[in-house]
Protein backbone atom coordinates (compact mmCIF):
# COMPACT_ATOMS: atom_id res chain seq x y z
CA UNK A 1 0.00 0.00 0.00
CA UNK A 2 2.74 2.63 1.26
CA UNK A 3 4.37 1.56 -2.21
CA UNK A 4 5.77 4.76 -4.36
CA UNK A 5 3.06 5.66 -7.51
CA UNK A 6 4.21 3.86 -10.64
CA UNK A 7 2.88 6.62 -12.73
CA UNK A 8 3.16 10.40 -11.59
CA UNK A 9 0.11 11.10 -14.08
CA UNK A 10 -1.78 8.08 -15.57
CA UNK A 11 -4.59 9.17 -18.28
CA UNK A 12 -7.77 7.22 -18.50
CA UNK A 13 -9.21 7.54 -21.85
CA UNK A 14 -12.39 6.17 -20.92
CA UNK A 15 -14.17 5.99 -18.08
CA UNK A 16 -16.84 3.28 -18.11
CA UNK A 17 -16.58 -0.30 -16.50
CA UNK A 18 -13.18 -0.63 -16.90
CA UNK A 19 -11.47 3.06 -16.59
CA UNK A 20 -13.46 3.95 -13.82
CA UNK A 21 -12.59 0.64 -11.89
CA UNK A 22 -9.18 1.06 -12.61
CA UNK A 23 -8.98 4.87 -11.11
CA UNK A 24 -11.33 3.50 -7.77
CA UNK A 25 -8.55 0.88 -7.54
CA UNK A 26 -5.72 3.57 -8.16
CA UNK A 27 -7.30 5.30 -5.36
CA UNK A 28 -8.76 2.48 -3.08
CA UNK A 29 -4.95 0.23 -3.19
CA UNK A 30 -2.59 3.28 -3.91
CA UNK A 31 0.73 2.53 -5.40
CA UNK A 32 -0.52 3.24 -8.74
CA UNK A 33 -0.57 6.79 -9.92
CA UNK A 34 -0.04 9.89 -8.10
CA UNK A 35 -3.08 11.17 -9.61
CA UNK A 36 -5.57 10.03 -12.27
CA UNK A 37 -6.81 12.38 -15.48
CA UNK A 38 -10.43 11.00 -16.45
CA UNK A 39 -11.37 11.71 -20.19
CA UNK A 40 -14.61 11.01 -21.54
CA UNK A 41 -16.10 12.51 -24.48
CA UNK A 42 -20.08 12.95 -23.81
CA UNK A 43 -20.99 15.83 -21.60
CA UNK A 44 -23.40 13.94 -19.65
CA UNK A 45 -20.91 11.30 -18.92
CA UNK A 46 -18.11 14.34 -18.19
CA UNK A 47 -20.77 15.32 -15.27
CA UNK A 48 -21.57 12.48 -13.84
CA UNK A 49 -17.99 11.74 -13.17
CA UNK A 50 -17.24 14.82 -11.78
CA UNK A 51 -19.81 13.98 -9.26
CA UNK A 52 -18.29 10.40 -8.83
CA UNK A 53 -15.27 11.72 -8.09
CA UNK A 54 -12.67 8.50 -8.51
CA UNK A 55 -10.70 11.25 -10.72
CA UNK A 56 -8.27 13.95 -10.01
CA UNK A 57 -9.09 15.47 -13.35
CA UNK A 58 -11.78 15.15 -15.99
CA UNK A 59 -10.51 16.34 -19.58
CA UNK A 60 -13.54 16.74 -22.35
CA UNK A 61 -10.23 17.23 -24.60
CA UNK A 62 -8.04 14.28 -25.54
CA UNK A 63 -5.60 15.72 -26.56
CA UNK A 64 -5.50 18.03 -23.13
CA UNK A 65 -6.27 15.10 -21.07
CA UNK A 66 -3.21 13.08 -22.13
CA UNK A 67 -0.75 16.20 -22.04
CA UNK A 68 1.80 15.83 -19.17
CA UNK A 69 0.72 11.91 -18.45
CA UNK A 70 3.71 9.17 -17.96
CA UNK A 71 0.86 6.88 -18.89
CA UNK A 72 -2.28 6.72 -21.23
CA UNK A 73 -4.85 3.69 -21.03
CA UNK A 74 -7.22 3.33 -23.90
CA UNK A 75 -10.59 1.65 -22.14
CA UNK A 76 -13.01 2.69 -24.86
CA UNK A 77 -14.54 0.21 -27.42
CA UNK A 78 -11.28 -0.77 -30.06
CA UNK A 79 -12.93 0.42 -32.95
CA UNK A 80 -12.48 4.03 -31.21
CA UNK A 81 -8.80 3.45 -30.86
CA UNK A 82 -7.45 4.80 -34.89
CA UNK A 83 -9.41 8.22 -34.18
CA UNK A 84 -8.78 8.77 -30.70
CA UNK A 85 -4.83 7.71 -31.49
CA UNK A 86 -4.84 10.38 -34.51
CA UNK A 87 -6.09 13.03 -31.85
CA UNK A 88 -3.37 11.85 -28.70
CA UNK A 89 -0.45 11.15 -30.80
CA UNK A 90 1.05 14.52 -30.96
CA UNK A 91 0.66 14.77 -27.84
CA UNK A 92 1.74 11.86 -26.19
CA UNK A 93 5.34 12.70 -24.10
CA UNK A 94 8.49 11.49 -24.77
CA UNK A 95 8.91 8.26 -22.45
CA UNK A 96 5.42 7.90 -22.06
CA UNK A 97 3.85 4.56 -21.77
CA UNK A 98 0.63 3.99 -24.06
CA UNK A 99 -1.41 0.72 -23.23
CA UNK A 100 -5.30 -0.42 -23.29
CA UNK A 101 -7.63 -2.69 -21.69
CA UNK A 102 -9.26 -4.28 -24.98
CA UNK A 103 -10.53 -7.45 -25.50
CA UNK A 104 -8.32 -7.50 -29.01
CA UNK A 105 -5.05 -7.65 -29.26
CA UNK A 106 -4.27 -7.79 -33.12
CA UNK A 107 -6.44 -4.48 -34.05
CA UNK A 108 -4.74 -2.34 -31.29
CA UNK A 109 -1.39 -3.44 -32.37
CA UNK A 110 -2.77 -2.47 -36.14
CA UNK A 111 -4.08 0.53 -35.14
CA UNK A 112 -1.82 2.32 -32.47
CA UNK A 113 1.43 1.23 -33.84
CA UNK A 114 1.48 3.21 -36.78
CA UNK A 115 1.17 6.38 -35.20
CA UNK A 116 3.19 5.63 -32.34
CA UNK A 117 5.46 8.90 -31.79
CA UNK A 118 9.41 7.82 -31.32
CA UNK A 119 10.05 7.33 -27.51
CA UNK A 120 6.91 6.46 -26.95
CA UNK A 121 6.17 2.56 -25.49
CA UNK A 122 3.22 0.79 -26.73
CA UNK A 123 2.21 -2.03 -24.10
CA UNK A 124 -1.00 -3.65 -25.38
CA UNK A 125 -3.22 -5.27 -22.03
CA UNK A 126 -6.20 -7.28 -22.01
CA UNK A 127 -7.57 -7.35 -18.06
CA UNK A 128 -9.81 -10.62 -18.38
CA UNK A 129 -12.78 -8.93 -16.27
CA UNK A 130 -16.02 -7.43 -16.48
CA UNK A 131 -19.60 -7.91 -15.94
CA UNK A 132 -23.14 -7.17 -17.46
CA UNK A 133 -22.94 -3.42 -16.60
CA UNK A 134 -21.43 -0.90 -18.00
CA UNK A 135 -20.75 2.86 -17.68
CA UNK A 136 -19.06 5.01 -15.19
CA UNK A 137 -21.37 3.89 -12.09
CA UNK A 138 -20.89 0.15 -12.73
CA UNK A 139 -16.71 0.05 -12.03
CA UNK A 140 -15.72 -0.82 -8.64
CA UNK A 141 -12.22 -1.25 -7.22
CA UNK A 142 -11.73 -4.92 -7.12
CA UNK A 143 -13.06 -5.87 -10.80
CA UNK A 144 -9.56 -7.41 -11.91
CA UNK A 145 -8.85 -9.09 -8.44
CA UNK A 146 -8.29 -12.62 -8.77
CA UNK A 147 -8.86 -12.38 -12.46
CA UNK A 148 -5.87 -13.05 -15.83
CA UNK A 149 -4.59 -9.92 -17.38
CA UNK A 150 -2.78 -10.70 -20.64
CA UNK A 151 -0.06 -8.68 -21.67
CA UNK A 152 1.04 -8.68 -25.76
CA UNK A 153 4.10 -7.04 -26.03
CA UNK A 154 5.46 -5.87 -28.90
CA UNK A 155 8.87 -7.71 -30.32
CA UNK A 156 11.71 -5.57 -29.25
CA UNK A 157 9.59 -3.44 -27.13
CA UNK A 158 11.29 -1.52 -23.89
CA UNK A 159 11.20 -4.47 -21.25
CA UNK A 160 11.07 -1.71 -18.53
CA UNK A 161 7.64 -0.57 -20.06
CA UNK A 162 6.08 -3.67 -20.21
CA UNK A 163 7.19 -4.42 -16.66
CA UNK A 164 5.70 -1.53 -15.22
CA UNK A 165 2.21 -2.22 -16.79
CA UNK A 166 2.82 -5.55 -15.79
CA UNK A 167 3.31 -4.18 -11.99
CA UNK A 168 0.39 -2.17 -12.75
CA UNK A 169 -2.33 -5.06 -13.05
CA UNK A 170 -0.22 -6.60 -10.07
CA UNK A 171 -1.37 -4.10 -7.82
CA UNK A 172 -4.70 -3.51 -9.37
CA UNK A 173 -5.03 -7.10 -8.33
CA UNK A 174 -4.42 -9.14 -11.23
CA UNK A 175 -2.22 -12.58 -12.67
CA UNK A 176 -0.27 -11.09 -15.70
CA UNK A 177 0.58 -13.43 -18.45
CA UNK A 178 2.13 -12.54 -21.93
CA UNK A 179 1.23 -14.00 -25.39
CA UNK A 180 1.61 -12.94 -28.52
CA UNK A 181 -1.55 -10.97 -30.29
CA UNK A 182 -2.56 -13.97 -32.71
CA UNK A 183 -2.92 -16.27 -29.85
CA UNK A 184 -4.34 -13.78 -27.87
CA UNK A 185 -6.96 -13.30 -30.73
CA UNK A 186 -8.21 -16.97 -30.92
CA UNK A 187 -8.43 -17.60 -27.37
CA UNK A 188 -10.62 -14.92 -26.44
CA UNK A 189 -12.10 -15.76 -29.71
CA UNK A 190 -13.05 -19.19 -28.13
CA UNK A 191 -13.94 -18.39 -24.48
CA UNK A 192 -15.51 -15.11 -24.36
CA UNK A 193 -16.29 -13.75 -27.96
CA UNK A 194 -18.30 -16.88 -29.78
CA UNK A 195 -19.53 -17.63 -26.47
CA UNK A 196 -21.39 -13.54 -26.75
CA UNK A 197 -22.06 -14.29 -29.87
CA UNK A 198 -23.93 -17.28 -29.16
CA UNK A 199 -26.26 -15.62 -26.61
CA UNK A 200 -27.00 -12.65 -28.57
CA UNK A 201 -28.31 -14.85 -31.13
CA UNK A 202 -30.00 -17.21 -29.34
CA UNK A 203 -31.60 -14.29 -27.48
CA UNK A 204 -32.68 -13.24 -31.00
CA UNK A 205 -34.48 -16.69 -32.07
CA UNK A 206 -35.69 -16.90 -28.53
CA UNK A 207 -37.32 -13.01 -29.21
CA UNK A 208 -38.60 -14.11 -33.03
CA UNK A 209 -41.03 -17.32 -31.87
CA UNK A 210 -44.55 -16.94 -31.96
CA UNK A 211 -45.74 -14.34 -29.21
CA UNK A 212 -47.71 -17.09 -27.33
CA UNK A 213 -44.71 -19.17 -27.27
CA UNK A 214 -41.91 -16.48 -26.47
CA UNK A 215 -44.39 -15.18 -23.12
CA UNK A 216 -43.68 -18.53 -22.06
CA UNK A 217 -40.05 -18.36 -22.88
CA UNK A 218 -39.57 -15.72 -21.09
CA UNK A 219 -41.52 -17.16 -18.02
CA UNK A 220 -40.45 -20.29 -18.31
CA UNK A 221 -36.45 -19.48 -18.64
CA UNK A 222 -34.96 -21.87 -17.15
CA UNK A 223 -31.51 -21.41 -15.90
CA UNK A 224 -29.88 -22.67 -19.29
CA UNK A 225 -31.39 -19.67 -21.27
CA UNK A 226 -30.47 -17.42 -18.09
CA UNK A 227 -26.86 -17.74 -18.06
CA UNK A 228 -27.35 -16.78 -21.43
CA UNK A 229 -28.89 -13.44 -21.28
CA UNK A 230 -27.06 -12.55 -18.95
CA UNK A 231 -24.09 -13.07 -21.22
CA UNK A 232 -26.26 -11.21 -23.93
CA UNK A 233 -27.00 -8.34 -21.11
CA UNK A 234 -23.32 -6.60 -22.08
CA UNK A 235 -22.24 -3.04 -23.95
CA UNK A 236 -23.21 -3.01 -27.41
CA UNK A 237 -20.36 -0.36 -29.05
CA UNK A 238 -18.09 -2.53 -26.93
CA UNK A 239 -19.16 -5.68 -28.50
CA UNK A 240 -19.84 -4.77 -31.76
CA UNK A 241 -16.51 -3.48 -32.23
CA UNK A 242 -14.84 -6.53 -30.63
CA UNK A 243 -16.60 -8.79 -33.24
CA UNK A 244 -15.49 -6.63 -36.34
CA UNK A 245 -11.75 -6.12 -34.70
CA UNK A 246 -11.70 -10.10 -34.20
CA UNK A 247 -13.18 -10.80 -37.20
CA UNK A 248 -10.62 -13.26 -38.56
CA UNK A 249 -10.58 -15.78 -35.32
CA UNK A 250 -14.40 -15.17 -34.14
CA UNK A 251 -15.32 -16.64 -37.79
CA UNK A 252 -12.93 -19.57 -37.72
CA UNK A 253 -14.31 -20.42 -34.27
CA UNK A 254 -18.19 -20.19 -35.51
CA UNK A 255 -17.49 -22.15 -38.49
CA UNK A 256 -15.71 -24.92 -35.99
CA UNK A 257 -19.12 -24.73 -33.42
CA UNK A 258 -21.69 -24.77 -36.23
CA UNK A 259 -19.88 -27.43 -37.67
CA UNK A 260 -19.64 -29.31 -34.46
CA UNK A 261 -23.30 -28.30 -33.68
CA UNK A 262 -24.79 -29.63 -36.89
CA UNK A 263 -22.91 -32.87 -36.51
CA UNK A 264 -24.61 -33.09 -32.96
CA UNK A 265 -27.96 -32.22 -34.43
CA UNK A 266 -27.79 -34.74 -37.40
CA UNK A 267 -26.97 -37.47 -34.78
CA UNK A 268 -30.30 -36.61 -32.80
CA UNK A 269 -32.02 -36.68 -36.11
CA UNK A 270 -30.87 -39.86 -36.98
CA UNK A 271 -30.82 -41.25 -33.06
CA UNK A 272 -27.10 -41.86 -32.91
CA UNK A 273 -26.77 -42.18 -29.36
CA UNK A 274 -23.12 -43.05 -28.68
CA UNK A 275 -22.06 -39.82 -30.41
CA UNK A 276 -24.81 -37.70 -27.92
CA UNK A 277 -22.83 -39.45 -25.44
CA UNK A 278 -19.47 -39.28 -26.75
CA UNK A 279 -20.38 -35.30 -26.78
CA UNK A 280 -21.77 -34.75 -23.50
CA UNK A 281 -19.07 -36.68 -21.88
CA UNK A 282 -16.60 -34.75 -23.55
CA UNK A 283 -18.54 -31.42 -21.87
CA UNK A 284 -18.29 -32.77 -18.59
CA UNK A 285 -14.53 -33.47 -19.33
CA UNK A 286 -13.74 -29.91 -20.29
CA UNK A 287 -15.46 -28.88 -17.03
CA UNK A 288 -13.60 -31.15 -14.61
CA UNK A 289 -10.55 -29.75 -16.08
CA UNK A 290 -11.41 -25.89 -15.71
CA UNK A 291 -12.11 -26.77 -12.19
CA UNK A 292 -9.04 -29.01 -11.67
CA UNK A 293 -7.38 -24.93 -13.17
CA UNK A 294 -9.90 -23.31 -10.71
CA UNK A 295 -11.42 -21.33 -13.11
CA UNK A 296 -14.92 -23.02 -12.72
CA UNK B 1 -47.11 -28.93 7.71
CA UNK B 2 -50.04 -30.59 9.37
CA UNK B 3 -51.94 -31.30 6.64
CA UNK B 4 -53.37 -34.77 5.64
CA UNK B 5 -51.25 -36.71 3.05
CA UNK B 6 -51.94 -36.43 -0.45
CA UNK B 7 -50.64 -40.08 -1.11
CA UNK B 8 -50.92 -43.19 1.11
CA UNK B 9 -48.08 -44.54 -0.27
CA UNK B 10 -46.13 -42.87 -3.24
CA UNK B 11 -43.50 -44.59 -5.27
CA UNK B 12 -40.29 -42.98 -6.82
CA UNK B 13 -39.27 -45.05 -9.43
CA UNK B 14 -35.25 -43.75 -9.65
CA UNK B 15 -34.36 -41.68 -7.04
CA UNK B 16 -31.18 -39.19 -8.90
CA UNK B 17 -30.92 -35.39 -7.97
CA UNK B 18 -35.01 -35.25 -9.07
CA UNK B 19 -36.24 -38.34 -7.13
CA UNK B 20 -34.05 -38.21 -3.98
CA UNK B 21 -35.39 -34.87 -3.69
CA UNK B 22 -39.06 -35.28 -3.98
CA UNK B 23 -38.45 -37.96 -1.46
CA UNK B 24 -36.34 -35.29 0.90
CA UNK B 25 -38.95 -32.75 0.45
CA UNK B 26 -41.60 -35.39 1.60
CA UNK B 27 -40.23 -35.79 4.92
CA UNK B 28 -39.12 -32.35 5.32
CA UNK B 29 -42.31 -30.60 4.84
CA UNK B 30 -44.96 -33.22 5.11
CA UNK B 31 -48.52 -33.41 3.73
CA UNK B 32 -47.22 -35.24 0.78
CA UNK B 33 -46.75 -39.09 1.36
CA UNK B 34 -47.73 -41.46 4.52
CA UNK B 35 -44.62 -43.69 3.09
CA UNK B 36 -42.64 -43.78 0.33
CA UNK B 37 -41.02 -46.43 -1.54
CA UNK B 38 -38.16 -45.95 -3.77
CA UNK B 39 -37.24 -47.94 -6.51
CA UNK B 40 -33.75 -48.17 -8.43
CA UNK B 41 -31.86 -50.62 -10.71
CA UNK B 42 -28.43 -50.33 -10.11
CA UNK B 43 -27.48 -52.85 -6.69
CA UNK B 44 -25.02 -50.38 -5.69
CA UNK B 45 -27.27 -47.58 -6.05
CA UNK B 46 -29.71 -49.63 -4.03
CA UNK B 47 -27.53 -49.80 -1.37
CA UNK B 48 -26.62 -46.03 -1.35
CA UNK B 49 -30.46 -45.27 -1.37
CA UNK B 50 -30.75 -47.44 1.88
CA UNK B 51 -27.70 -45.85 3.37
CA UNK B 52 -29.30 -42.02 2.79
CA UNK B 53 -32.42 -43.48 4.28
CA UNK B 54 -34.59 -40.94 2.46
CA UNK B 55 -37.14 -43.50 1.76
CA UNK B 56 -39.58 -46.20 4.13
CA UNK B 57 -39.05 -48.84 1.45
CA UNK B 58 -36.38 -49.37 -1.21
CA UNK B 59 -37.41 -52.00 -4.05
CA UNK B 60 -34.84 -53.00 -6.77
CA UNK B 61 -38.08 -54.56 -8.57
CA UNK B 62 -40.06 -52.31 -10.32
CA UNK B 63 -43.59 -54.36 -10.36
CA UNK B 64 -42.74 -55.01 -6.16
CA UNK B 65 -41.87 -51.34 -5.92
CA UNK B 66 -45.59 -49.80 -7.51
CA UNK B 67 -47.77 -52.34 -6.11
CA UNK B 68 -50.08 -51.31 -3.60
CA UNK B 69 -49.12 -47.66 -4.04
CA UNK B 70 -51.64 -44.60 -5.20
CA UNK B 71 -48.94 -42.32 -6.41
CA UNK B 72 -45.98 -43.36 -8.73
CA UNK B 73 -43.74 -40.85 -10.24
CA UNK B 74 -41.36 -41.84 -12.84
CA UNK B 75 -37.73 -39.79 -12.01
CA UNK B 76 -35.72 -41.49 -14.62
CA UNK B 77 -34.34 -40.65 -18.25
CA UNK B 78 -37.61 -40.72 -19.93
CA UNK B 79 -35.69 -42.82 -22.90
CA UNK B 80 -36.38 -45.53 -20.14
CA UNK B 81 -39.91 -44.74 -19.79
CA UNK B 82 -41.56 -47.56 -22.39
CA UNK B 83 -39.33 -50.23 -20.62
CA UNK B 84 -40.17 -49.59 -16.98
CA UNK B 85 -44.23 -49.37 -18.12
CA UNK B 86 -44.06 -52.03 -19.44
CA UNK B 87 -42.76 -53.81 -15.89
CA UNK B 88 -45.14 -51.45 -14.10
CA UNK B 89 -48.02 -51.32 -16.09
CA UNK B 90 -49.90 -54.82 -14.77
CA UNK B 91 -48.72 -54.41 -11.46
CA UNK B 92 -50.57 -50.39 -11.24
CA UNK B 93 -53.78 -50.34 -8.76
CA UNK B 94 -56.79 -49.22 -9.66
CA UNK B 95 -57.25 -45.45 -8.89
CA UNK B 96 -53.52 -45.04 -8.62
CA UNK B 97 -51.81 -42.04 -10.40
CA UNK B 98 -49.03 -42.16 -12.68
CA UNK B 99 -46.90 -38.98 -13.45
CA UNK B 100 -43.47 -38.66 -14.06
CA UNK B 101 -40.96 -35.64 -13.52
CA UNK B 102 -39.55 -35.66 -17.23
CA UNK B 103 -38.29 -32.92 -19.30
CA UNK B 104 -39.85 -33.66 -22.40
CA UNK B 105 -43.87 -34.16 -22.00
CA UNK B 106 -44.62 -35.53 -25.86
CA UNK B 107 -42.61 -38.49 -25.79
CA UNK B 108 -44.13 -39.30 -22.47
CA UNK B 109 -47.76 -39.64 -23.64
CA UNK B 110 -46.64 -41.65 -26.50
CA UNK B 111 -44.36 -44.26 -24.26
CA UNK B 112 -46.91 -44.26 -21.29
CA UNK B 113 -50.68 -43.69 -22.76
CA UNK B 114 -50.81 -47.06 -25.01
CA UNK B 115 -49.75 -49.01 -21.73
CA UNK B 116 -51.87 -47.30 -19.15
CA UNK B 117 -54.60 -49.57 -17.71
CA UNK B 118 -58.21 -48.84 -16.86
CA UNK B 119 -58.67 -46.66 -14.16
CA UNK B 120 -55.29 -45.32 -13.66
CA UNK B 121 -54.93 -41.96 -14.68
CA UNK B 122 -51.97 -40.45 -16.15
CA UNK B 123 -51.03 -36.77 -14.76
CA UNK B 124 -47.51 -35.93 -17.04
CA UNK B 125 -45.33 -33.18 -15.10
CA UNK B 126 -42.01 -30.95 -15.46
CA UNK B 127 -40.43 -29.79 -12.60
CA UNK B 128 -38.26 -27.29 -14.10
CA UNK B 129 -35.62 -27.53 -11.25
CA UNK B 130 -32.33 -28.76 -11.59
CA UNK B 131 -28.51 -28.41 -11.17
CA UNK B 132 -25.85 -29.84 -12.52
CA UNK B 133 -25.49 -32.73 -10.26
CA UNK B 134 -26.90 -36.12 -10.63
CA UNK B 135 -27.11 -39.19 -8.08
CA UNK B 136 -28.99 -39.70 -5.00
CA UNK B 137 -26.42 -37.92 -3.14
CA UNK B 138 -27.47 -34.60 -5.00
CA UNK B 139 -30.79 -33.98 -4.01
CA UNK B 140 -32.12 -31.87 -1.52
CA UNK B 141 -35.35 -30.87 -0.06
CA UNK B 142 -35.79 -27.47 -1.72
CA UNK B 143 -34.69 -27.93 -5.07
CA UNK B 144 -38.27 -27.40 -6.64
CA UNK B 145 -38.64 -24.17 -4.20
CA UNK B 146 -39.75 -20.99 -6.07
CA UNK B 147 -39.21 -22.68 -9.77
CA UNK B 148 -42.31 -23.65 -12.25
CA UNK B 149 -43.57 -27.16 -12.25
CA UNK B 150 -45.70 -27.74 -15.50
CA UNK B 151 -48.68 -29.79 -16.43
CA UNK B 152 -49.60 -31.17 -19.26
CA UNK B 153 -52.62 -33.35 -18.76
CA UNK B 154 -54.32 -35.51 -21.21
CA UNK B 155 -57.48 -34.52 -22.65
CA UNK B 156 -60.57 -36.38 -20.77
CA UNK B 157 -58.17 -37.24 -17.67
CA UNK B 158 -59.68 -37.37 -14.19
CA UNK B 159 -59.76 -33.86 -13.13
CA UNK B 160 -59.34 -34.55 -9.54
CA UNK B 161 -55.57 -36.30 -10.30
CA UNK B 162 -54.58 -33.47 -12.03
CA UNK B 163 -55.57 -31.13 -9.15
CA UNK B 164 -53.31 -34.02 -6.64
CA UNK B 165 -50.40 -33.85 -8.79
CA UNK B 166 -50.81 -29.85 -9.11
CA UNK B 167 -51.36 -29.85 -5.24
CA UNK B 168 -48.01 -32.33 -4.62
CA UNK B 169 -45.84 -29.98 -6.52
CA UNK B 170 -47.26 -26.65 -4.97
CA UNK B 171 -46.63 -28.26 -1.38
CA UNK B 172 -43.05 -29.16 -2.54
CA UNK B 173 -42.93 -25.64 -3.26
CA UNK B 174 -43.22 -25.11 -7.27
CA UNK B 175 -45.49 -22.93 -8.98
CA UNK B 176 -47.66 -25.27 -11.37
CA UNK B 177 -48.48 -24.35 -14.74
CA UNK B 178 -50.61 -26.18 -17.23
CA UNK B 179 -50.08 -26.68 -20.84
CA UNK B 180 -50.03 -28.87 -23.65
CA UNK B 181 -47.32 -31.16 -24.33
CA UNK B 182 -46.37 -29.57 -27.63
CA UNK B 183 -46.23 -25.94 -26.39
CA UNK B 184 -44.23 -27.41 -23.56
CA UNK B 185 -41.58 -29.27 -25.96
CA UNK B 186 -40.97 -25.78 -28.08
CA UNK B 187 -40.62 -23.88 -24.82
CA UNK B 188 -37.98 -26.07 -23.37
CA UNK B 189 -36.37 -26.61 -26.71
CA UNK B 190 -35.45 -22.79 -26.85
CA UNK B 191 -34.91 -22.31 -23.22
CA UNK B 192 -33.14 -25.35 -22.19
CA UNK B 193 -32.13 -28.19 -24.84
CA UNK B 194 -31.17 -25.70 -26.88
CA UNK B 195 -28.81 -24.11 -24.67
CA UNK B 196 -27.75 -27.57 -23.47
CA UNK B 197 -26.40 -28.77 -26.54
CA UNK B 198 -25.03 -25.63 -27.55
CA UNK B 199 -23.08 -25.58 -24.14
CA UNK B 200 -22.05 -29.62 -25.28
CA UNK B 201 -21.22 -28.37 -28.55
CA UNK B 202 -18.81 -25.37 -27.74
CA UNK B 203 -16.86 -27.89 -24.92
CA UNK B 204 -16.13 -30.15 -27.79
CA UNK B 205 -15.26 -27.24 -29.94
CA UNK B 206 -12.77 -26.17 -27.48
CA UNK B 207 -11.22 -30.02 -27.19
CA UNK B 208 -10.68 -29.93 -30.53
CA UNK B 209 -8.33 -26.92 -30.59
CA UNK B 210 -4.94 -27.50 -30.74
CA UNK B 211 -2.73 -28.57 -27.48
CA UNK B 212 -1.64 -25.70 -26.88
CA UNK B 213 -4.56 -23.33 -27.35
CA UNK B 214 -6.24 -25.74 -25.48
CA UNK B 215 -4.03 -25.06 -22.62
CA UNK B 216 -4.68 -21.42 -22.83
CA UNK B 217 -8.58 -21.93 -23.05
CA UNK B 218 -8.53 -23.47 -19.91
CA UNK B 219 -6.28 -21.31 -18.21
CA UNK B 220 -8.21 -18.21 -19.42
CA UNK B 221 -12.02 -19.20 -19.39
CA UNK B 222 -13.87 -16.27 -18.92
CA UNK B 223 -17.14 -15.67 -17.74
CA UNK B 224 -19.29 -16.85 -20.67
CA UNK B 225 -17.50 -20.29 -21.51
CA UNK B 226 -17.40 -20.74 -17.90
CA UNK B 227 -21.22 -20.28 -17.45
CA UNK B 228 -21.27 -22.86 -20.58
CA UNK B 229 -19.53 -25.35 -19.03
CA UNK B 230 -21.01 -25.90 -16.14
CA UNK B 231 -24.72 -26.49 -17.76
CA UNK B 232 -22.16 -28.59 -19.95
CA UNK B 233 -21.66 -30.55 -16.76
CA UNK B 234 -24.65 -32.44 -16.81
CA UNK B 235 -26.14 -36.03 -16.46
CA UNK B 236 -25.02 -38.04 -19.80
CA UNK B 237 -28.34 -40.74 -19.79
CA UNK B 238 -31.15 -37.57 -19.08
CA UNK B 239 -29.87 -35.54 -21.77
CA UNK B 240 -29.03 -37.98 -24.06
CA UNK B 241 -32.97 -39.10 -23.81
CA UNK B 242 -33.98 -35.52 -24.01
CA UNK B 243 -32.20 -35.05 -27.15
CA UNK B 244 -33.70 -38.26 -28.85
CA UNK B 245 -37.76 -37.79 -27.02
CA UNK B 246 -37.72 -34.04 -28.30
CA UNK B 247 -36.08 -34.03 -30.98
CA UNK B 248 -38.78 -32.40 -33.44
CA UNK B 249 -38.42 -29.15 -31.54
CA UNK B 250 -34.60 -29.25 -31.17
CA UNK B 251 -34.02 -29.98 -34.19
CA UNK B 252 -36.32 -26.67 -35.30
CA UNK B 253 -35.10 -24.51 -32.66
CA UNK B 254 -31.43 -25.59 -33.13
CA UNK B 255 -32.22 -25.13 -37.45
CA UNK B 256 -33.68 -21.34 -36.75
CA UNK B 257 -30.36 -20.13 -33.94
CA UNK B 258 -27.90 -21.63 -36.46
CA UNK B 259 -29.84 -19.43 -39.50
CA UNK B 260 -29.40 -16.46 -36.71
CA UNK B 261 -25.63 -17.21 -35.88
CA UNK B 262 -24.97 -17.49 -39.81
CA UNK B 263 -26.27 -13.95 -40.50
CA UNK B 264 -24.54 -12.43 -37.62
CA UNK B 265 -21.34 -14.18 -38.76
CA UNK B 266 -21.77 -12.72 -42.22
CA UNK B 267 -22.43 -9.62 -40.51
CA UNK B 268 -19.20 -9.93 -39.07
CA UNK B 269 -17.63 -10.91 -42.24
CA UNK B 270 -18.47 -7.92 -43.95
CA UNK B 271 -18.34 -5.06 -41.25
CA UNK B 272 -22.62 -4.49 -41.15
CA UNK B 273 -22.15 -2.48 -37.72
CA UNK B 274 -26.23 -2.00 -37.56
CA UNK B 275 -27.15 -5.73 -37.93
CA UNK B 276 -24.44 -6.34 -35.30
CA UNK B 277 -25.87 -3.61 -32.97
CA UNK B 278 -29.76 -4.56 -33.57
CA UNK B 279 -28.69 -8.27 -32.83
CA UNK B 280 -27.03 -7.49 -29.65
CA UNK B 281 -29.72 -5.10 -28.35
CA UNK B 282 -32.58 -7.48 -28.96
CA UNK B 283 -30.36 -9.93 -27.01
CA UNK B 284 -30.40 -6.71 -24.27
CA UNK B 285 -34.11 -6.30 -24.03
CA UNK B 286 -34.76 -10.19 -24.16
CA UNK B 287 -32.63 -9.97 -20.11
CA UNK B 288 -34.45 -6.65 -19.68
CA UNK B 289 -37.81 -8.61 -19.86
CA UNK B 290 -36.41 -11.71 -18.01
CA UNK B 291 -35.70 -9.40 -15.36
CA UNK B 292 -38.84 -7.53 -15.48
CA UNK B 293 -40.53 -11.46 -15.31
CA UNK B 294 -38.38 -11.78 -12.39
CA UNK B 295 -36.36 -14.89 -13.78
CA UNK B 296 -33.23 -13.54 -13.96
Amino acid sequence: MAAEPLFERLCLIGVGLIGSSIARAARAKGGIARSIVAHTRRPETLARVRALDFADAVEADPARAVAGCDGVILCIPVGAYAGVMHQIAPHLAPGCILSDAGSTKGSVVRDLQPLLPPGVHLVPAHPMAGTEHSGPDAGFAELFEGRYTILTPLPGGDPAAVEKVAELWRRLGSTVERMDPDTHDKVVAIVSHLPHLIAFTICGTADDLAEETREAVLKFAASGFRDFTRIAASDVDMWRDIFLNNREALLEMLARFTEDAHALGRAVRWGQAEFIEDRIRRGRRIRRELIEHKQA
